[in-house]
């Protein structure tokens, strides 16, 4: 199976301007890619990261291409003689069990959803499927497989569903994340506040 | 293995004030405690309501228990003779599946987090072992066990990660729901809207 990891390398997750300055976003989507490819490492994966430009500082390898994601995946895809996987790049809870669930289900399409309506990682195994990330991606290709007579799997798996794009993200990594993303936040002292029901990252 | 459902009757879901008003909040959920309750039956258990007040409309066992959450789910566990399950009452995703796999996990404690830190459902299967739900109950919950020796198992769902709580809460209701609460809010009007890259719940 490939794997593919879309990277946006250019003014990564700026939905985290109030809480970090723009070299600290690029610093904090950095750890959270390293940990998401040791995450598919220790399962046993070799992914490709897809990003909008070069990053010479990677042992692994890294296709570069400008497009938007959409077109980009797509391109990917239509090439593909094998299944392949696409595994969003800020997926700071990931762990190798949850990508090993991912790739064990069976269908054609077996799509992971993320919170907010995304599909934050997907398996295709048919050459007739394509992706549409804009918008509420899930729906949408659980859509597309339907029409194209597709059998379509959900993993079910809160790991994977936990995108890091807003400020209540981050608790999240802090509370379960286990790699250089929770130490990164805790380094610039990102501690838990409990508000309201639920805890919150807060800075010191 | 027992299965209880904690259940608050008065004033229930404060945090969608600003959405529901107070009536449609307790009809919401009691929406969600339906597709609950069905979930689990379609899982093979009977489970119990455990609710600050009486529930003359349930056909499922009501035991009343006035008492904060904690110290209710304690008095059930103090007296269990068997394993006893503990799953929140606005777990609106759940599936007959996600409530499968907690119950056929492995392990003295296991534990279903929920998003923000708390702890959505747990199965427990020593007499040593009490709750405390107060705050981030899940990191607390993990602590409890270990200082008792306790095996933990954590469960990776999203269906059982997502309560209803707040407004982003109801879009994944509106996106993954397949039971009453999803068709509730459908009948009141919601529906889903894109904003900002994830998916929102809005009333037309």
């Amino acid at each position: 199976m490939r794997v593919v990891v879309p990277f946006a390398a250019s003014e990564p997750k700026t939905r985290l301007e109030g809480v970090l300055s723009p070299d600290e976003r690029a610093e904090f989507a950095d750890a959270v890619l390293t940990d998401v490819l040791a995450a598919l490492a220790a399962a046993g994966r070799s992914p490709t990261v897809l990003s909008t430009a070069p990053l010479p500082e990677r042992s692994v390898p890294v296709r570069v291409d400008e497009r938007d994601l959409s077109t980009a995946v797509n391109a990917v895809l239509a090439e593909a003689t094998e299944a392949t996987a696409v595994v969003m790049a800020d997926l700071a809870l990931a762990t190798p069990r949850a990508f090993e669930r991912l790739f064990a289900a069976d269908g054609d399409v077996v799509l992971a959803p993320g919170l907010g309506g995304g599909t934050n990682a997907l398996v295709v195994r048919d050459a007739g499927f394509r992706v549409d990330y804009h918008g509420g991606s899930f729906a949408d290709h659980r859509a597309i497989a339907a029409e194209r007579g597709l059998a379509t799997t959900v993993v079910d798996s809160f790991r994977l569903a936990v995108d890091v794009d807003e400020r209540a993200d981050l608790a999240e990594v802090l509370l379960h994340g286990e790699g250089t993303a929770a130490e990164w936040l805790r380094d610039r002292d990102f501690t838990l506040a409990t508000a309201d029901g639920r805890v919150t990252a807060r800075r010191e």
